[in-house]
């Protein structure tokens, strides 16, 4: 049984000592808010993240952790996690080899091959990529880099929240009462609420048709969901991690659902108003307190994570 | 005559005090030199600023700082100017007519419309805006407000100077010792050159088919340039500004020329590598550094100004 306390924020202390020379610390931005009256928004732009999401913190924490034998590491992914998994090793000089499925985005495959990693196609979605990623780690013995469901990925996307809080203080901005954060497998959220402890309010974000989270919190334990939103390429686990879990059901408020509308509303709106690209798992968040999914309280102060830039760049044009 | 001392630090500082509950206070963004071994370079992600570019600044440090008649302000733009006076016309109840030539990118008139301001559309490049600008503002006695030579729109640019210097320190990241910002009519680097008043080398940027302050600082004076680069819709001063031109000449160390395919690489890999879209001329600054128009001596601190982000996206994408 996964423990609520297997990830520490000393974990995440470590992490961010291990990682702070590779990844970027993302910078947040001041923003009004949505409702009248209400205090700014603080966003963190995560999307500016090498490899075009917060995923490479994970992926350099495990690589940097763990030691990668010569035939090198694997992993599965909807794309973000690959992507990312691809840039670290290459920077470290380890050979990667990356699972993905075939609804994953093409701007995100070619975002892997350009980072010179291994790609496998196959499989209709995140689950069956990380099947076909089980079995050539039986056969090879290469490094297993889990997308979400492990403590060194968990703690390595816990330095977004370490990051978040500190920057916020050397700018002298107010602190946080309250984090919205997208929800695929559950890693980035387990380590943002473990980095947070109580003292800021972590609410996660799904959308209607990919709630993982959602069902395990009103289940009391991880359950399979059906997987249909557009953001199902970075936020389409068909079931919470047991990790993720049992980390976020006492430190998780509760999850907010988005539809695909509201998504490609806060999707345009942020370049609209914003001049970012955020792919639509990365806009997640945002829509929920754009579109009232989440309603702060009078003199909430609410952080929005934008956690991911890579969208198709025609698509969104049109 | 155009005085050097037209603008002084402390209409910065005013400016500053003046703007800073309606502009962003853009983020920073340390990123790994194009150059090995060099220093981190640090990004002032100004084309997330509110309208899309720096403009915002200028914008509404004349609309606070002047008294606009019934009939509301007036100006001639390129476009980020035009959509600018706009936004901050339209956030402060003041009405706006934006006079903008044929040159002018589709994504920039529509924003203009967008903000609420009445269009004007005639002429091939910007001095013929300027033109029927002047003609109205004559006729009306509407407040005019020039893109880039008045005290108050260089006071106003000038405040990414002093924001960028503060937050380096706050943020307990090295001080620079250079900036690389492009230029246009010249009102921007102007501002910044003012702040940074010697402390810090203040390098200008012109694609090489829109060079006016480079020949303005080679002729000892403004002189009139042709304009053909890709650029002209936010670069595309035939001549550089009289006061710009004054503030420049002992201030600026010199200007890098860049051209259209190095702006189109800088694009690029500000897309691929840093999630940004940034215009051509909001490019043109990172391009000198990429392409090496500009390259530091061993050990220099690089800031690079990312100006606008106003660009076509279905242009961008193919």
């Amino acid at each position: 049984m996964a423990s609520e306390n297997a990830v520490a924020r000393a974990d995440i202390e470590d992490a961010h000592e291990r990682v702070r020379a590779h990844v970027r610390r993302t910078p947040l931005l001041e923003t009004a808010s949505p409702l009248p009256g209400a205090p700014p928004v603080s966003l963190k732009l995560e999307l500016l993240q090498h490899s075009g999401s917060f995923k490479a913190r994970g992926a350099f924490n495990n690589l940097l952790r763990r030691q990668a034998p010569a035939v090198g590491c694997a992993t599965a992914s909807g794309g973000n996690h690959g992507a990312a998994v691809a840039y670290a090793a290459q920077r470290l000089g380890v050979p990667a080899k990356i699972f993905v499925p075939s609804i994953a985005a093409p701007a995100k495959i070619a975002k892997i091959r350009a980072y010179g990693a291994g790609v496998h196609v196959e499989g209709n979605d995140y689950f069956d990529a990380q099947a076909l990623c089980d079995a050539y780690v039986a056969a090879t013995g290469a490094l297993k880099i889990h997308p979400y469901d492990a403590v060194e990925t968990i703690a390595g996307q816990g330095t977004v929240g370490l990051e978040w809080e500190r920057d916020l203080a050397r700018l002298e901005l107010a602190a946080l009462d309250t984090v919205l954060v997208a929800v695929g497998g559950g890693g980035l959220i387990a380590g943002i609420a473990t980095w947070f402890g109580g003292r800021v309010k972590v609410v996660g974000v799904e959308p209607q048709d990919s709630r993982a989270m959602d069902a395990a919190l009103r289940a009391g334990g991880p359950v399979e969901v059906p997987i249909g939103s557009i953001a199902a390429d970075s936020l389409g686990a068909r079931k919470i991690g047991e990790l993720a879990y049992a980390i976020c059901k006492s430190r998780v408020e509760r999850v907010a659902l988005v539809s695909d509308a509201q998504i490609v509303t806060a999707q345009r709106q942020l370049w609209r108003d914003h001049s970012l690209i955020a792919e639509p798992g990365g806009a997640a968040a945002f829509a929920a307190l754009l579109c009232q999914a989440y309603v702060p309280r009078a003199g909430e102060r609410v952080g929005v994570l934008i956690c991911g830039s890579n969208a198709n760049l025609a698509t969104f044009a049109a």
